[in-house]
């Protein structure tokens, strides 16, 4: 069965309106999600730069971004308990769960943070969901190294931000690039790879002085 | 008449696909566009942030995604001569420019550069698209002044991309979302007040370290 990759963080709500509407997009056309999460800050911090809430204008702007697309997928989106917060405690529960259940688990904590506005940074708010098992194991070295070698399995395949699907090879950056993945599904070419080999044989004639 | 500001800059080929597209939704919606020059790079400088093309791995993928969008929007778009390159004399040109001319302005030199993959960045390569009386105007003090106007202006107004389109005092940014500037020409409403304020008054209950 063909498999989406889904790189996300609970920080993001991008990530969450795409993880809601790639639940449509897997059913529609017979796919699998393999949930991969990962920690934003760690990217950031590998290509030092700014996430878009650490702008002061972006964070205003997408909040007004999140709603018109949140709407525009039929997504119910709320403000949520804080923001930024440390996603790391659910990031890690959810490297916990075994394949048959680790779906499931981001859908709870996805719909938790994003949908109801729940603080979902605690062990006992993973607990009132149902997920205190998984919680309990967040500070496994096994688990904690999974989560590093999702992360760093990201970096090496060329990713650089949240949500990032990648289906059979191609990656695709943010929820408002899903129709172009579903177009691939449904068996639309790629992009030509003449003009894109000329574009990586670029070479800039003025760089930015920093 | 009805005003669409629209802030770019020549470096950036997600502002060409938006520009061709925007002469579309213009006709189509009655609008006029402003065309706003504006240094980008003064943006990524003022928020201390990274562009696009300056993130290796965002710069790999940003190419493909080029293609992906000038192809779904029937917008055709050639690799460029250099990538970055120097915008300001095309910028300061078009500042240059008198109201009814300064469109087409942008036209040409877009088209020059994106379409056909043209160096516009000197004196000559505007005057053989007969812009040589505009570039001979780029170093006056008034014309290099109304660059800088135009770009403290997208700053003061919460602008930190290009390209970013104003209408009604409300952005736009990026060729993603330029539909959601034809709904709201359409008279589609604007998303609630209520979940704005809240986000807005949010509070971190977490930082990175940086």
């Amino acid at each position: 069965m063909r498999q989406i990759e889904f790189f996300f963080d609970y920080i993001s709500p991008y990530a969450y309106l795409a993880w809601e509407d790639t639940q449509r997009i897997a059913r529609e056309h017979d796919v699998v999600i393999v949930a991969k999460p990962i920690l934003f800050a760690a990217l950031l911090a590998h290509n030092k730069t700014l996430g878009p809430a650490e702008i002061p204008s972006k964070r205003e702007y997408l909040f007004i971004d999140i709603l018109r697309k949140a709407e525009s997928l039929g997504v119910e989106i709320e403000v949520p308990a804080s923001h930024p917060f440390n996603p790391l405690l659910g990031l890690r529960a959810t490297c916990a769960a075994n394949d048959g259940e680790r779906n499931d688990a981001v859908s709870t904590i996805y719909g938790a943070i994003w949908r109801e506005g729940a603080d979902m940074s605690t062990r006992d708010a993973l607990d009132s969901r149902g997920l205190g098992h998984l919680a309990d194991r967040a500070s496994d070295d096994e688990v904690k190294a999974r989560l590093r070698r999702n992360t760093d399995e990201a970096l090496e395949g060329g990713i650089f931000g949240v949500p990032t699907l990648r289906f059979d090879g191609e990656l695709f950056w943010g929820v408002d690039n899903l129709p172009f993945l579903e177009a691939r599904l449904r068996g639309a070419p790629r992009p030509g790879e003449d003009k894109l080999r000329r574009w990586h044989e670029l070479e800039a004639s003025a760089t930015r002085p920093r």
